[in-house]
Formats: structure tokens, sequence, C-alpha cells
């Protein structure tokens, strides 16, 4: 009998929380306390693939380009290769730190983390209508290349981006087949390096994918039995911090859209989550589980968006 | 009858060259010619790994991370951290250069790039002796912190860090088994990110693996059939850069160890390449080629070293 395979995708916040410094000694010991949540999944046999988001890692490298730009005159990189660079890293603080977890729990599995190109369609009607705040603020968005908004906060105009549908991950037949023998697989780091196909292979575009959409999809082609979106809390709730807050322990695809619909969820928090929830759930008749990472050594954790 | 596999280490030089401003558009073009001159080896029907240096790459990330501090106090981030950046970066530089020339040419291949972490020996007598230069030349090392060495061929002064002995390459087996699917790979990243082994597992260490060495490790774990280590001069030179310069077609490993004994090869240049190239040929019996990406075409090509 083929084992059941997990994707699980969490958050840069896993790794870099708010609060801290973000030193590297910090950032390593977030993401071990995250990875020995997930030790409950692999003893119960699953194969397992690996998603995350880099928000506050790219974030500061678009910081770090600037800075470069304005004390040593280096050239600014743009954001799709400071997406690839937060898949090395970050690839790198998982590996170190997923090794110690296994090797305490005496488990062994290997661990295969991928560079990891995400397609998104050049006519995505999100290119039009950049939504996602990046990189420094500036005093001025004059003479700036890009779209830029200015804060409404009054600390100065920011780089605004477009955040398009993932279409296509390249390599995801291979993520499988290393997961379904076994391996740990990280991949679509940061949501994916955004790219646009073109007549000679693809280009990279200054864009960010959302990470559970990128997951979600991972998660659909991989045809993951389950698929784990984790947050900093428990359950996905409805009211969320008011008097009337009630957690849900599921939804079925109709109540999860009406939810939505209703403008039950943050934007910008748990909607995009549960967005990618109803994607995989959909797609796959898999069942999507948001919850805390502590939470996952109860088999009925979390909510669960069901068909 | 199995194919023919090669090894191609380029190095950082490959996609940042001297004098260069080092935007985006450059280093791809760079790349791009680069992996173009790998088309004969592909249409030979060679299964092929690549190993890149990222000595310009971290240099800037390094400066990066102290203009961060600087501009806006972001927490600097060691340098295993800038070299798992880099092995995201480059292999996204990689991936979408190689694809074009790929689809230019007709040739459908599956490229393939991994996060890679390289063990050093904890007691590894280089660590008392930094001798690598990683980043930008300066007109002086005052007021700069860390080792500073003069450049040989007076380009500036440089940074210094220790350059142990690669010893173990993360996932090397699956590298092989992918490239011998057809696959092509990119791997050791940087020469790889140095780790320590330690009772839980391994821990990053400041430090540069020679990207020549590591990938002669490479080369040798994977059995290949040849060995290329690209560099900007068409083959190796006695008395370089003199009146006797005289081209070497090849050298057996007696005449290369000797010539090496003799001094015949700049340190932090060609005498590295030349180590290399010993190493894979005395281990695994194949042959190393040291040449110019351009000169590629040529079957015989470079300077070999054979047994």
């Amino acid at each position: 009998m083929e084992k059941k395979l997990a994707m699980v995708a969490f958050g840069g916040n896993a790794l870099l929380r708010a609060g801290q410094k973000g030193t590297f000694r910090e950032q390593l010991e977030n993401v071990e306390r995250t990875c020995e949540n997930l030790l409950p999944l692999l003893k119960r046999g699953y194969d397992l693939v690996i998603g995350h988001g880099n928000g506050p890692q790219v974030g500061n490298g678009l910081l770090r380009q600037e800075a470069g730009r304005q004390v040593f005159g280096l050239e600014a990189m743009p954001m799709d290769f400071c997406g690839a660079e937060t898949q090395g890293s970050i690839a790198y603080l998982i590996e170190t730190a997923l090794e110690r977890v296994l090797r305490r729990a005496g488990v062994e599995r290997r661990i295969v983390s991928l560079v990891t190109r995400v397609e998104v369609a050049a006519d995505d009607p999100m290119f039009q209508h950049p939504t996602k705040p990046v990189g420094p603020y500036y005093p001025s968005a004059e003479g700036r290349e890009g779209v830029f908004r200015e804060d409404p906060q009054g600390r100065g105009w920011r780089k605004v981006v477009p955040s398009p549908q993932p279409v296509r991950i390249a390599n995801i037949d291979l993520v499988g087949r290393l997961a379904r023998e076994g391996s740990i697989v990280v991949t679509v780091g940061g949501g994916g390096i955004p790219v646009v196909r073109d007549a000679d292979g693809h280009h990279g575009v200054e864009a960010v994918i959302d990470k559970d959409l990128a997951s979600a999809l991972a998660a659909v082609e991989l045809r993951a039995d389950e698929f784990y979106i984790l947050t900093d809390v428990p359950k996905v709730y409805l009211h969320f911090r008011t008097p009337q807050e009630r957690a849900l322990d599921g939804m079925t695809l109709a109540e999860a859209r009406q939810y939505l619909s209703e403008g039950m969820f943050t934007e910008g928090s748990m909607a995009p989550k549960v967005r990618a929830g109803i994607r995989f759930v959909e797609a796959s008749g898999g069942q999507c589980v948001i919850t805390e990472a502590g939470q996952l050594g109860d088999p009925s954790c979390g909510t669960r968006i069901i068909a």
C-alpha cells in the first residue's frame, strides 16, 4: 500500500518571528521548533514535501540590495533574484534544523531541497493590479522603476508588486517521485521564483506568488492526501478577535466559500490560506488542515476543509 | 552502453566578469554564453553535472550584509548563509540561461538544482590558515575587517577566508542518479555550503570550499568519465605570461605534480585547478580537461591531465 503523502506549507514567520532581531541563531531555532512539530507526521509514516514562505527574508534581502547600492554602489538585483536567494538560504536552515530533529528522533530520511521556478501567466490580471508591498520605504517614488504606493501610516513610498496565480511548478513530477521514495523534499520556497513563459524558455518577473497557493498547486500535482497550512493560530475562526469568535473544527467547500464571500477571514492573513485550502480540496478531493505547527501531534487538530 | 558523464565546473567569473557592473542582465548573458559552450558536450550525448563558483557573488552578498547593517540596522548573516543564498540565485540564473540554450538547440533535458551542503573536517588545518580570496578587489585593505591579501596580478586587495578540504557532498548519490537519467544537475554551488559534523547533525562554518576541489570530489563520487574545469584561458601554461610561456596540451599526474612543486602555477588561480584535476584523475582514472568554455566544441581542447 502506498504511504500517505502530506504537503506542509509553513510561513516565513515560522523562521523569523515578529519582535526578534532575526539573527541566524534565532532563525535556526525557530525552524528547528517548526521541524520538531513535523515529527508526528513522519512517525505516522507520511511521505513529506515542505513548502515555505519568505516574506520577512525577501523583505530584508530587498533592503540589503538598496543598502548595498547606497553604501558600496552595488547594482541592485531584481526581486526574482532575491527570491531565489531566499530559496537557497531558507532551504539551508531547514536542512540543518530538520536533520537535527530527525537524528535525535532516530528517524532516517533524506532531505533534498530544489531551487524551484514557478510559472505564472503573462496575462494574469493581477499584473494590472499590483497589491503586495515589498522592500524599503522611500521618501519619494520619483525616478524609481515600478509601481509605488504611499504608506497610509506616513512611513513613505513603497513598491507594490503583483501576486499572480501559480500555473506550473518546475520539476514537480520529480519532487513527487523523490517524496514517494521517502525523501523529504523542500520546494516552492517563497511561493517559487515567478517566471513567465516566452519563446525561448522562461524569464523572471517582479512578483510574489502566494506561498500557500503555490503549495496548494504542488499538493494537487503531487496527489497529496493531506495539505497542511501552518499558521500561528490553532484553528480558523469566525468573527476572529471579537466577542463572537468561534473556532472551526471543519468546513465543507461550500461553507468555506460562503464564509469567504462574507468577508469572514482577514485578507493578507487567513483569507488566502482558506482559498489555498479550497483550491487543493476541490482539485484533489484530499483534506486540507489549517493549524499551528505545535498541534500536529493531535490527528484531529486544526480546521479541516473537506469536500 | 551507459553514456559518458561529464562534471563541469565553472567559475564565479563566468557569471560576473571583471569590469562589468554586475547587473542581473549582464550576469544572465554571461551565464548564457557559458551554457552555449556546453552544447557540444550535450550534443555528443554526455550526461552532465554542473558545479559553479560564487566568489564575486558571495563577496557582494557579504557587502550587502554590511550595508544592510549600516543603513537599516539589519542583523548580518554569516558567510555560510550568504553562500546558501548564492546557490539559490546562481542556480536560478543557470536554469534560466541553460533552458534558453537547450530550447534554441532543440535539446530536451530536465534541469535540476540542489541546495548542497558539503562536509569539511572540524580539524582541517586550513582553518588556521585563511587563503581563499572572496569578494571585490579594493585599492587598500586599511580599516577593513578580516584578513586581506594583495592580488598577485595586481588587481588590488581582497579578503581571504579559510578554505578547508571537501570531505562529503550531501545527496551526491542522488545527483548521480538524476544525471544518469538525463537530467542536467546543478550542485556544489560556490563549492558547497561548508558544514562540520557534530553530535546532532551538521552546523555551518565561515569558510569557502574551493569550487574546483568540491567539483573534483563530486566528479569522483559520480564516477564521471571527464571532469572539465572552465577558466578564462584556453590551456594551462608553463611560465605563464613570460617570454618562455608554453601552452600544455597534456600532463601526466607525475608531470602535473612536478610543475606544481616547482611553483609553475599561480596560487589562487591555476594551481588549485591543477590540484583539483590531479585529485580527480588519481582517484578515478578519468580525464580532467582545463580550458576556456569557448573551446569545448573541439574534442581535443584545453590541457588534459591523464593518469
